[in-house]
């Protein structure tokens, strides 16, 4: 998917909510344990009631992984469930890999190839080799972690470079922008770090950001709005567990369709039209 | 398996060798390509070949998810192969994971209770709750990225901190030193950054270091070894192609075995001889 069919997809959704699919057998509904598939039955549930409200989804690797080679085919089941049904949705593999470049290509033909998802989130510390090998996959995106949702962000990301000033995050920027382009590569920056997407947007004003962290870790929807939108949207917002855990019992999806729409599309399609982009 | 059993085997065996259990379905011998389960026989051939030779394997990751659920399939075979037939073998996962602590947890679980591996390796760029869910697994091991063999090492690995000085690598080793122990973490230091292993060991003095980049990538065995051993040996070489792909037809493990055996295994022995550690 291009730059431009993306923010086409958000323009006719009227959102820019992604679903993180992250499937955990102890906080769904009961019933999902008498399925032989219990996270591919559970993810199918979630995207049915929740597709006409997301451009996105993405399910993280840890979720599956913890289920071994099972959980593997749970996920690439999943992914083909989109595919089929939903061929205009955005998949993201969060993945968060890296290696040296031999073996990032490697990663990339799992990703881009076998599986067929949009994106993957890779980690930067390993540098440019290790993330050029995803950029030659035409269509394909690399999201580069930039500054992470979660506390332990402050142990490196803030480091502040004494040749230049910049800290971690922002060397990560400055750099990496130039390894690809904002039609192949987009940047994790959480929504728990929504006052920095300001002075973030001087490095990279037109790139796709992807902004986790809201709700369940305490980011706010509006305020990543406020200082993240560009003229595309340029905003790709995830929420997990607050939409997949919303329902209980058999009419779970009822209550996730709720939260999805009117915690997440309506507030965005608001944003969109106050940025003057519906 | 614990820091001090990890050295026994090392005294026992008179090695310190890893092999990168890296299969690469075109550059293994073409009789493979008949097997239904070519990576699961490939390694169990390496593994026979070489298993007098090495304390520990390898696997990276990238090897096997390129081939999907099924790859993930016939890598928890050669694991449980590992396990059955040489349960004194050290096998680490190469994975280099790293999530927000909550996911961190489910890849955890994933490699020491699922795949039973007895250490991952894990990016730092997220900081201390990325890493933490790793180290609650009693007797397993985190092996955290410091410098790493590949030319993108450079890009951020060498930033230096306005506050304090100290590299960002540095940085790393100083903090997440504390957040285990030695017996609990160990770092990757690329052979190809022989040259930082003696002030690299100022501040990690005791760890155990993970070299990679032997051979296919140009470090030196030697100076790894002058330069990063300590008394409990203190270094885990890593070798992939190099072993891996040095024979060929059907004789192809006698040259995998001499490569393991006159490459790695005796120079190590005489390393570790004039250390005076045997």
């Amino acid at each position: 998917m291009t730059y431009e069919q993306l923010f086409e997809q958000i323009r006719l959704k009227k959102s820019f909510l992604c679903v993180g699919l992250d499937p955990d057998i102890a906080k769904m509904p009961k019933f999902f344990e008498g399925y032989d598939e219990p996270l591919y039955e559970f993810n199918k549930a979630i995207i049915a009631a929740t597709h006409e409200f997301a451009i996105a989804y993405k399910p993280n690797l840890a979720f599956y992984e913890c289920h071994g080679a099972e959980g593997w085919r749970q996920l690439e089941r999943t992914v083909q469930c989109i595919r089929m049904n939903y061929p205009e949705l955005f998949i993201i593999a969060d993945a968060k890999r890296g290696d040296i470049g031999n073996t990032s290509k490697m990663y990339a033909k799992a990703f881009f190839e076998n599986m067929n998802v949009n994106a993957v989130t890779v980690a930067p510390y390993m540098g440019e080799d290790s993330v050029k090998p995803f950029l030659e996959f035409p269509d394909k995106w690399v999201i580069l972690l930039a500054l992470t949702s979660n506390k332990g962000a402050d142990d490196f990301q803030h480091i502040v470079n004494v040749d230049g000033e910049n800290r971690l995050y922002q060397e990560v920027l400055t750099k990496s922008k130039n390894w690809g382009n904002k039609g192949n590569i987009m940047y994790v920056v959480g929504a728990t770090q929504a006052e920095k997407l300001t002075e973030i947007r001087q490095i990279v004003p037109d790139h796709f950001l992807l902004v986790p962290g809201v709700g369940a870790q305490g980011g706010s929807l509006k305020e990543a709005a406020k200082h993240g939108m560009n003229n595309s949207c340029g905003l790709i917002v995830n929420s997990s567990r607050e939409i997949l855990y919303a329902g209980e019992g058999i009419k779970f999806a009822e209550a996730v369709k709720d939260v999805a729409w009117k915690e997440y599309q309506q507030p965005m399609e608001k944003f969109l039209t106050e940025k003057g982009l519906l």
